[in-house]
């Protein structure tokens, strides 16, 4: 049996220009104020309509950010690009994508549980693909990489945090609205948490 | 006589470019719910009126996906990039930079049978351009980069396989509309026997 | 006295990218027909309303392709971007980027001389960066890296040619008003000569 | 204790993409005239209209492009990408990012001081970024890719008239308007000024 390979270099660069593309796209969707608007509000009224906006958009870029930095880990161990992981990667890839819409929406209809919870879902499925990539690198590769175990429960606890937490912020927003909205918060300080935990268990393999 | 020849990084990642920046535009053609349509109607429906958006969203970026890897395994037996390769490829990517707008109006038009063969014959004309890529490199680079005959015809088969399905589907919207818009769908099932005869091929010249 | 330098390669990649997304964007600025138009005209109307941007959008993309092609060839012969190199560079980036700008303008006011000049103006601004930093490398690199002089005569002679059709394009719109739009078909049959004419001169060198 | 490190030409690459597309997508803010408009004013007064956009897109061009600069000079020095690194470059992107949206905002309301100022904070962000990066880069590096003493002090000075500029600007606009909106020019001034002194400075160290 031969296996198809791909150039790595080639979809490295395609998957950073796809989130560059998107987390700058990301701006378009806040509205510029028209002139009539600007005559018509004081700025900080015009500011102050724009705060979901600018939530929206830091939240979806710094999210993007994190996944875009997962990436970065986990292609480190990749020695060759099957064509498994090539459409794993594409897939992951058409769900980011969606992120300016979902954001778009969610920023639309602030007050309403609908569009955040497909924006949370969409973060969720963004996470499901990171978490599949990441069990695909792990036992395609086969710890030829330096991919070792500890490391692959390292990036696996990450994973599996974000997919956990936009569940519960997709789950809680029909009860607890506005605490579905800080959630996200918590992706940092268990993300935190996990790092401290796993830096120690490296730190005892060496 | 002497052939000019470029720079095949510079070529290769402005494809990579092009295909990535096409991929993501395709979602700011899905129309944004404003407020005033999230106050008029449930949420289900105002998913279920992008139904069509989100169909045309996922065949282009599939679509689109299988052309950019189509691309990279062509590349990798270029060895020079002449001028009549450059073209060919310029050519090339003007056609899938006519996609989002195809897609938008095919979306826009979901149930008339013009939008949808122009759709049909934009990804007909890629599919040319790529049949004809697949040809100049196989007579250009001559065997003397491992594109060896059975390979060539495997890729061939490909090209042609994408180019008859979108020229059926764009023939067939006249009498079986619902069906046209499925035939997609083969494009995969094809090529994937396409794949297996060609594997087995493949392990015989080995 | 010591001169600055900058890294090739991320001059190389960031002009790349502002061209595949210049050229990628032209199709943003043909406008996606809504549902409400295809209901009242017949598809074929629809399509020939848009027959200026089909032209607009085909005959910057190919202007664009021969700029680029033209900065591939040129970027072979730098050894070192000098912050002069890297600001000559920069403006003329900037002047590409106004490209879907003055595209559009002209499509929206096809039969106003006003839009059509302004698009000549562009496109022959573009090619003055592009003569001046030809020019520049050819003085600066002072023939090490390749760049003898009958080299430096036939790209010179291409960037006068693109400034001349276009200047001559925006003079002429104000008398003969169609003959001017067609006039960028000499670019290419001009080029042709040109290029013909410098191979056999190259065959001299050799 | 381990230190995470990052793909160093990944974060390049994708710093380079993120400036190029907000870079290009400044035209996306220039209104481009209907037909209707052109039907009814002069040309001349179609661009006149225009000239605030003009303005607004060729300084947050250039003034990005000054970034990018700086950008590239600091990478330089970088030999290894580190989470904290990685994090700062983030958020100097994410200001970055928000500069297609305030130069259209600015643009719309060219008359109103809300809008300059909102601008200039987003400028002056960006270079407050630039310096922590800077900073950052000097002391972890310490000194061991050939980032003297002397370096550091030019790039910070750069950096910091950036900085002083754009504060500068927003704090002038509400009683100086029109001069506030002029200061940009100094950047440039003082920057070659800082630059001549350095130039020197160099030559001695040498």
């Amino acid at each position: 049996m031969i296996q198809e390979t791909y150039d790595k270099a080639r979809v490295v660069n395609f998957s950073d220009a796809v989130f560059s593309i998107v987390m700058t796209l990301l701006i378009l969707e806040v509205g510029v104020p028209s002139i009539a608007t600007l005559n018509k509000l004081s700025f900080g009224a015009v500011l102050a309509n724009r705060i979901p906006d600018f939530i929206g958009l830091v939240v979806s870029f710094l999210v993007s950010a994190l996944y875009w930095i997962g990436h970065i880990k986990l292609m480190k161990f990749v020695s060759v690009v099957t064509g498994k992981l090539l459409w794993i990667n594409i897939f992951f890839l058409l769900t980011i994508v969606l992120l300016p819409f979902s954001t778009a929406m969610y920023v639309n209809g602030f007050d309403y549980p609908g569009p955040f919870m497909f924006y949370c879902i969409n973060l969720a499925v963004i996470g499901a693909f990171n978490l599949i990539m990441t069990r695909y690198v792990y036992y395609s590769e086969n710890k030829k990489t330096g991919f070792i175990r500890v490391l692959y429960r390292w990036y696996r606890a990450r994973a599996i945090n974000v997919l956990i937490i936009w569940v519960l912020a997709a789950l809680c927003t029909l009860v607890f609205p506005m605490f579905a909205r800080m959630i996200f918060v918590f992706l940092f300080v268990v993300q935190f948490l996990i790092d401290r935990r796993f830096k120690k268990k490296m730190t005892l393999v060496e």
